[in-house]
This record gives C-alpha cells, sequence and structure tokens, in this order.
C-alpha cells in the first residue's frame, strides 16, 4: 500500500482497535458522518499514530462512532523519532501554530512547548495545539502522532539525557557543521531548542547544562523561520 | 558595518539618494515620526533595496519626509540572484503571504506570482503584495528589494531562458539530486515552479518548455511547506 501524496485520501485517527476492526468516535466520527457524508461501506485510511495506516471500510455506523473492517495493514518507520524540538510560545498564535503544522508536515513528532522570560504569551493550551497536531498529522499523512510536553521553565530540559542544541544566531558553529560531525550517533537524542522573539535569556541558556550552541544563516530570522528552516533540514537529511 | 541580527536595529526603506543624503516619504516616513517617534539627529538604518544598507541621522523632518545623512555605507551580494520561485496563488491568503515572507527572510529576491488552472482565487494583488515584501526585506535586514512579477498563465515562463524546475512529488529525482549535479553553472538562471492545492495541471506542466521534475521528501506537503521547504535548502546551501 503506497500511499498516494497526491490523490485525495482522506487519513482519520483512531486509537481504539480490537483485531481487525477500528472504532472511531468524537470529533473524527463526525468528520466521516456528517461533513464528509460517508456511509456503510464506504473505504477510508485510518492511522492509530503508532506507525500503523490501515485500509478499511464502514462496517457499522452508531449515533456518534463508526465501526471500521481492516482491509490492509502497512507500518511506517518515523525517521526523526529521536528529535525533539522545544519551542518556546510566541508572540502571535498564527506564527506559533503555523510553525508547529510545518514541523507536524515535514516529520518532528516529540515537541516541548516551554514558557520563556521574553515569551509574551504565559499559560499552556495543550487542547487546541493537539488538535494542530493531529490535523497536520493527518494532512500529511503521517503514522504517527506527535507528542507534545508543556514546561513552565527550560531548564528542566536538564531531567532528558541527549544532546541540547540551542538555535543561536551569534554561535560560530553553524547546524551544517554539528549535522556533518560524525560524533553525533544515530541511538542519542536530539533537542532543539529555539528562542522566542527577542531570545533566550543569559539566565536560560546557562540553566541548560552540557548545551550546544548553533547558528543558522546570516540572517536575522523570526522565531518560526528559524525553526522551520531547521526541520527542513532534518527533513532532508534524514526522511527519505 | 556588521549588522547585529539580534538586536533591535530598525531597517527603512528608501530609493531616493542625492549624494550623501536619502529621502524617505509616505509610509516609512509616518512609521519614522509617528509610530517610532524619532527625532532631528536620531539615528537609522536604511536601506536602497539594491544592495546597499546606509547609517544615516536625521537631519531635517518634513510634513511627510524625513531627510537623512549618511554617515556609513555597506555594500551586500545576493547569494541567490539568479533564482526565481514561481509560485501560484493559493487558496489560503494567510498560506500564501506567509509564503512570501518566508522566502524573503530566507533570501529569495525574484518572484513569479501566477493565476494557475486550479487555484481558487484569480487575480493580483501586487500592491498588497509588494507590501508584505518589502516589510519582510526590513524585517530581515536585507538590502535587496524583493521584485515581483505577475503571469495570467505559467506558459508565459518559456519567455524567460534558464532551468525550469517543476516541483512534483511523482518525480524520482529529488530536489538533492538535482542541486548536487555538476551541470548547473551558477551564472544559469533557475525558475522553481510550484504547484497550488491540487496541483499542476499536465497542461500546464505540459506547456513548460524543456521542463525538469523534481520531488522533495516522500510526504505529502501542503503547497506552502513545499516552497518553504525548498527556499531552505537553497539558502542553505548558497547563502553564507
Amino acid at each position: 500500500m503506497e500511499l498516494e501524496w497526491l490523490s485525495e485520501i482522506e487519513l482519520y485517527f483512531s486509537s481504539i482497535k480490537d483485531n481487525d476492526r477500528l472504532k472511531i468516535k468524537g470529533e473524527e466520527a463526525h468528520h466521516i458522518l456528517d461533513v464528509m457524508r460517508h456511509r456503510t461501506g464506504d473505504e477510508l485510511f485510518v492511522t492509530n499514530g503508532k506507525g500503523f495506516i490501515y485500509k478499511a471500510f464502514i462496517e457499522a455506523v452508531g449515533s456518534d462512532e463508526v465501526i471500521c473492517k481492516i482491509i490492509e495493514t502497512k507500518q511506517y518507520n518515523n525517521p526523526l523519532v529521536n528529535i525533539t524540538f522545544c519551542i518556546p510560545r510566541l508572540k502571535s498564535h498564527d506564527r506559533f501554530e503555523f510553525a508547529l503544522e510545518k514541523c507536524v508536515e515535514l516529520g518532528i513528532t516529540n515537541f516541548i512547548i516551554f514558557e520563556s522570560a521574553r515569551s509574551v504569551s504565559k499559560g499552556e493550551k495543550l487542547e487546541r495545539w493537539q488538535k494542530v497536531l493531529i490535523s497536520a498529522m493527518k494532512q500529511s499523512l503521517h503514522a504517527w502522532l506527535p507528542q507534545l510536553t508543556y514546561m513552565k521553565n527550560v531548564r528542566e530540559l536538564n531531567n532528558f539525557t541527549g544532546f541540547k542544541i540551542i538555535l543561536e544566531q551569534a554561535s560560530n558553529t553553524t547546524l551544517n557543521n554539528f549535522l556533518s560531525s560524525s560524533q553525533h550517533p544515530v541511538s542519542s537524542n536530539y533537542y532543539f531548542i529555539f528562542g522566542p522573539e527577542g531570545g533566550l535569556t543569559e539566565k536560560e541558556i546557562n540553566s541548560i547544562e552540557n548545551h550546544i550552541k548553533v547558528r543558522l544563516i546570516k540572517k536575522r530570522l523570526r522565531s518560526e523561520t528559524a525553526i522551520i528552516y531547521t526541520v527542513s533540514l532534518l527533513s532532508n537529511l534524514f526522511d527519505h
């Protein structure tokens, strides 16, 4: 089953599976029944968000649920599984959500959203962000549901093991230098840490133990541009 | 004069220069005087959009103009000068303008916006797009004003000489293959042609003489994602 990227496949999400049957509930079921007006016998694609995409047909329809029978199964790997993007809340919700969406489309499946000293927006909107992630996963026909963690302070990253890479335009090392170095085993975890408008504070940077600073091109980039640029390069290297 | 990307430099645009004096008019003057509340003696950075950035101070202020005296001049090159991005109008104005903005931030200075068979939006909004381009140029401290041409039909590209590269996910050649090939002299012009939602039609593709088709990663990408992904790779290769 090669997914046809250009065709008008609809991909749905459901984590409820019992042998060769899938149950789709809530908003997803509403979309199938009331928006797309699917009926019994129609064919759908469903991902469990854990690497599988099922080709299935609608076997039964309830008031707010859809039961599908699986007719084909395919497993997909996650080439960027060891990469986590650590993104502060940005001033503009649109730019922030756009960055999230582009990251998912280009293959990032681990996110840490943190509150940064210079972030104008505070607090979390986990439900809203989750919707953006699921929607982008389905849009781009991915089989991996992105995971999102919220942190009140970027120093909580010290609880995680792996390379901590701070994107900082004043650095002498480029992201290219870093990526082409052979000292970075594929099995390690990589945390890419971006600043908000105005950047991370010195205190925040110093609070991240054993960090590495890398820069992108010699341009003043908006936060979301730096994020999308970085995921593009990673995706180009690892995701084929 | 090394521009400090992270500092809060304000860059203005003016094409009116007389020896060592610059005249800034219209919206730019309004921004300087009424929004930023600058006065005589204040220091500004001004680009002429043709490769120069001037450090200057305000010498005189009129009702809707600002006269600056140049105290330092620096010339910048344009590493992506031979590259033109040919972009169809997209269904969403936001996504379209976001793509334009990101392209400018990452160094694209030549645009052709075309009306595509499957474009939902028709007609041009040149004035509006020009504002997006100028704003992104200033935001990212660039010295080159992006040029924009509007085409009713993509086959008008046949009037231009250079490589015509269609981004088409069904292609066997990747953008990487194309970019790493040695058969592409730096002095040639390169036209990167993107499709709208639903892609270019067969007729449109066939109407572009001597085209090359390349694909990006094996993902279904939204139009604006394909655009930003491509400029990221080009920028990473050529813009240092």
